[in-house]
This record gives C-alpha cells, structure tokens and sequence, in this order.
C-alpha cells in the first residue's frame, strides 16, 4: 500500500522534533560509565519531599481515570495567581497546549507570526494546521523585535508566539516594551487584535528582575492575551509533563473544549498541586541557579568564551572557533550532553543547562579540555 | 474581543466530551459519605506492588524529561508480542492515538466509516478534521455490521474505525468475519483499502474467547491495519495515560513524526513496563472478573433484567422502564455511579463496569431498592 498517498500533504513533508537521547541510551552508545545531561533546562534540585509524598500517596488510586478537570490543582492555581478558575487550562505540557490553542484558532489562511532563534514547536504547531508561518528576525542583543513584529501584523496575522524568556537565548523583553507592543497591534480582517501567545516556561527564574513583566497584569485589557507556564522547568516535574495558561474566559472555553478528557495524568495533577505550595524549593532553586550562573560566567570568562547573559536557567554561548555541533559532539565523547543549537539557526552557539555545582564544574573542566587540545 | 469570529468553525460548534465527575467533587456535592465508581471499565485491582515499586524507584528522577522514544518500552512490547519496534508506537492514552491517526491521514475530503453505539471520540477526532463521519448501525445483537461497513466502502472511504470487543455493548466480531471483511474491502480513489483502525482496549478480557481474533496475525497481509492496544484497563494505569498500538512501519513512522516528543510521561513508562512483565496480575484481573460477571448475569436474571452478554469488564443492561439517565440519577443519589448511555445512543440501557465483590454486591442491593420502589 502507498501510505504516502493518502497521510496529508503537510505530514509528508513534516520533519519531526528531534529529542536528545536518554541517559541510559548515550552510555550504552558511547560505552561511558559518566554522563551528565545538561540539555534540556530542568531543575537538577528536582523535586521535594513533599511532592514525593503527594505522588505516593496516590499512587493505590492510579487505576481510575484522572479527573478531567483537574478541580485541586486549578483551584490551587486559581488560589495563587488570585485568578478565576475559568482563566486557568491545563494541558500535558507546554507543548500540548501549543498544539491545542493551533488546532482551534489556525487555519490555511492566517499568518502567524514566530521570531527567529525561538522555540521551534511553534513552527510544527502552525506548519501542521497548514498556516503560514511568518519569521521575525531577532534584535542583534538577541532580544525579540516587537516592534518590527507589531508593524509586520496585516490582516492575515491570526497570532503571534513569544517566549519571554526567550529559550534558547536566555534574553528577554521588559515590562515597558510589552505594554508597548500590546497597544501597537493593528486589527486583522476580523477586526481583532492578534492572539498574544506569551511562552513564560521560565518565568519564575525571570521574575526576580526588576522590569520583567508581570503578565497577569495585561490579561484584563487584553483579551488576545495567551499566558503559558509550566511545571516541567523550576517544578521539577518534566518527567510528569503538566503545564498550565491564562487566558480570557472565551479563550480558555475554546481550548477546554478540545483538550483530550484525561490530557493531565493523576500523578501529574496532585505532584503539581504539592509543587505549588512548596515555596521553599523554588526559592531554594532561584538562588541556587543565580549562584551557579555566577560561577559559569566567571569561567566563561576566564576561558575567554563569549556568552549571552540570561535570565533564565540556561546560557547560550559562542562555540567559536568550532561549530556549535562540533562541540556538542565533543563534549559529548567527554560524557557532558549540552545542546547544538543548529536547529535554532544559531549553529556557532551551544546552550547549557545550569546543573549542580558538581555538574557545572565538571564541564567547565571538560570544555577546557577540549579548548585546551584545539 | 468576539473570538467566535476567529476560532476554526468545526470548533465553534464542537460538543465537548463530558467525562464523569470524580468521586471526591460528588461526595461534597451529594453530601455522601461513600460512593462507588463502577463508570468507567477501570481495573479494581489496580496495580500489583511490582508496578507500584518501578513507580516508587524512579521517582528522584522525574525532574527529566521522559525518554522521547520510550526505549525500554517498546522493547518489552517488541519481545511479548514478537513484532519489530518499527511496527510499535505509544501515545498518551488511545484518546491521543487515535487524534494523532486522525491528524495524519484526514482531510474534509475523506468520509470515514464509525459505528453507531460506539466510542464517542472517534466521530470527535473526524469532526476537528473537518472529515465526514459516515455513521452504520449495528446488527440486531449490536455487534458490527461488518459487511454492511465493507459495502458502504466507496472511493472517498479513508478510514474505518472498529471497536473489538466494542464498548459499551461488551459485544465482539469473530476472527471469521474480520478476515471476510478484510478481504470484502475496495479500493478507494487513492487505489489502497481504507484504512482499518482495530480499537482493542479490552483485548485481554476478550482473548479468553476461542474465536475472538488475534489481530496481530492480520498484520502481515494488510498493511492498512492499526491495532490500537491500552495500559488504562486491564492493566490498571488509566491515571497514568499510557496506550500502544500495531502498524506498518510507514504508518507507524508517520504517528511517531506528528505526535508531541514527550508524549507518554516518565512514570507511565516505567510503569507499563512492569505491568507488561507482571502476567499473573493479568491472570488475576481475567479470572476475577469471569466470576464477578457470572454473579452480576444471575442477579440480573434474578431481577428480570435484560442484559447484553459481555466479553469485556462490564455489561450493558437495559434500564426498562426507567430511561437510562434516570437509573442513572437514582444510583448517583444511592452513592453509585454506573453510566448514562445517551451518547452512545442508547437511551433506554446503563453500563456498568464490573468492581471487586464488595461493589458488585452493593450495586446489586441498591439496583434491587430502586426496582422494587418503582
């Protein structure tokens, strides 16, 4: 049979999201006994006592269907970001609420705009609705142009993604920059503003600087505004995949509406709503990245390695004179995993996650290593 | 903002799937102090200490994501059902698989064949595809019309969807009638069979019956076959989102470009891996609910109440001459919940899942209180 045939035209050509390989799959592979993965920007705090409880606990009550509304854990959320249950959706991930907001709002005939250097679900996102992704060259800081971005918007323009932090550049757009944009966006042929779809993933490292927006704050005099958040980063919860967004209560209705009956496992629901309530460890894990990142920085420098300076839990920083991809191989053979950044055009960068301090200091010893031998 | 105006118009008018509210919302909102869940074909059981303990092990590390190509998995499914990995794909739930199957291959094009009294998520996932659901009635016994599906095949036909054993009515087809059917397919415009997509949820209650198919051995002579398989039922991690299924390695290989990388979480990984390996808790779950099946057809004989015979772990019975959602509403208010079967088309019929004993005799006791009133 030809399948080829008869799958969508879009899904022929669709080129699927590369994952890293697993621990256990790279030390087999490479016949390692070491690996450290620091790739993927989550918590190696991981996570607390009390949500380890909360996890066990449920766990005799793990053959029945979760609850398709989640009822605890919104009302949690609900709780701390002093927000009515009916702004609030939840969905396995950042990344399946990506795909949910997509599939109700994009069709053949919008335009949706993206940045360059930015998450790159967003573009399979709108590439298998079959709309046409419109991309935004960034600021030379790395930075989102929202300017040339709200002067981009024409009738077609259906949405528009930014990452505040932006992954994988650890930068990000103020307070004052925001309100800006908001305000700037023109009407399209629906005579709406675009849909904001604002990614905050890292948002609970960025809100200890000063002129970082507080987004909640637009949500009532913008009802195009999409708030996205999630447990997979400083929660410590990536393995559980629970994400949760803001939005007007029309927005969320739509989104409600299609998400899967069961898209948040029960695990997930009851570690998040333990997560939520332990302030500690977020504290604990602000500080220790703000420590951490000062130490690989100073290293950085020493090894007189340009980096961009990030607000997040990562750092991008220039592989030169090796290609990106070159040193994430190296470095790989070595047993650090970080990430190559080709993919998101940036292929003189890697990106690392800041670790434990052991982590840390084992890859500085690494990288200069392989600088050293160059 | 009118966001009817920019929403997808299939999702303007979209009817949401309405799962049942979880047993703690229903306790606070019926003033109960115990209710009993016999809705949604879970596993009494539950999980053996074997599963619970893989869980309980790789809790410290749920702060990474999961392995995107669920490795260890796979392979145990590869080794127990002697199938290559290619022929092997997961998703969160059959829920999520079964939108994936309809994300890669449906147009507005397309008619795709479901069955009246089937699962209500199929003509969902054809519907956000804007495909046309062609709806067959069941034969008098309600089990599939096969042949009446194989001749309404024409050339705009993509895709069929058959639940075996189907759920709610508990009723199966034969390995016979499958390979006529089979073999009884036409070519659609694109010269190929339609698609064939076998839900078998409750296959493991159902393979205790000699002529129930293994459709494992249709594989090799009709690669338009999907076999779709879950970990929510017999299995006993329905809170955890985890189903797999069977194809050809090019629609397997299309599943695995579109879905989200991280789709089945961590802990559901580990956790179907134990379950696949724990055989004597299958054998437990297949024995135990052959004998509760056998106590709950005596007592509905004893109570003149008509019943459809089942192959799966629970039974459709007829609600007569109460209307099903009034049976329903009774037992609710009795601290039972069984199912209303309006969306399956069944108006005068309730299904309810087989529990341990204890329920079934309470189910029993309150179903007996309700009749007699009447």
């Amino acid at each position: 049979m030809e399948i080829e045939k008869i799958a969508r035209r879009v899904c022929q050509n669709f080129k699927p999201y590369i994952a890293g390989k697993s621990i256990e799959s790279l030390k087999k592979e490479l016949g390692l006994r070491l690996i450290i993965k620091l790739a993927s920007n989550e918590n190696p705090l991981g996570i607390s006592h009390k949500v380890i409880k909360a996890i066990r606990v449920n766990l005799p009550k793990v053959f029945f269907y979760p609850d398709s509304n989640a009822c605890e854990l919104k009302k949690n959320l609900s709780d701390k970001y002093v927000l009515p249950v009916d702004n609030i959706f939840l969905g396995a991930g950042s990344d399946e609420i990506i795909e949910l907001i997509a599939r109700v709002f994009f069709t053949h005939e919008d335009e949706i705009i993206i940045s360059k250097h930015s998450f790159t679900r967003y573009a399979m996102a709108i590439q298998l609705m079959e709309a046409k992704a419109v991309v935004i060259p960034m600021r030379n800081d790395l930075t989102y142009d929202l300017r040339a971005i709200a002067k981009t918007c024409n009738k077609h323009t259906k949405a528009i993604f930014i990452t505040n932090p932006n992954n994988p550049t650890g930068t990000y757009n103020t307070k004052h920059e925001f309100l800006e944009f908001l305000e700037n966006l023109t009407l399209n042929k629906f005579s709406v503003k675009p849909l904001v779809i604002l990614d905050e993933a890292y948002f609970e490292y960025a809100s200890l600087i000063k002129d970082y927006p507080n987004s909640i704050n637009f949500l009532e005099r913008n009802p195009n505004l999409i708030i996205l958040r999630t447990f997979s980063k400083i929660y410590g919860l990536a393995g559980l995949r629970v994400a949760y967004g803001f939005a007007s209560k029309i927005i969320t209705n739509y989104i409600e509406k299609i998400r899967p009956p069961f898209n948040v496992n029960s695990l997930a629901q009851v570690a998040a709503s333990a997560a939520i309530m332990d302030e500690m460890q977020i504290i604990k894990s602000q500080k220790y990245v703000e420590k951490e990142k000062k130490y690989l920085y100073e290293e950085f420098s020493k090894l007189k390695i340009k980096y961009v300076k990030s607000v997040a839990n990562f750092i991008l920083f220039s592989s030169l004179p090796l290609k990106g991809n070159e040193l994430f191989k190296k470095l790989l053979r070595e047993g650090v995993i970080i990430r190559a950044m080709d993919e998101y055009e940036l292929p003189f960068y890697v990106r690392v996650t800041i670790g434990l301090h052991k982590e840390n200091k084992l890859f500085i010893k690494k990288l200069r290593k392989i600088i050293c031998i160059k």
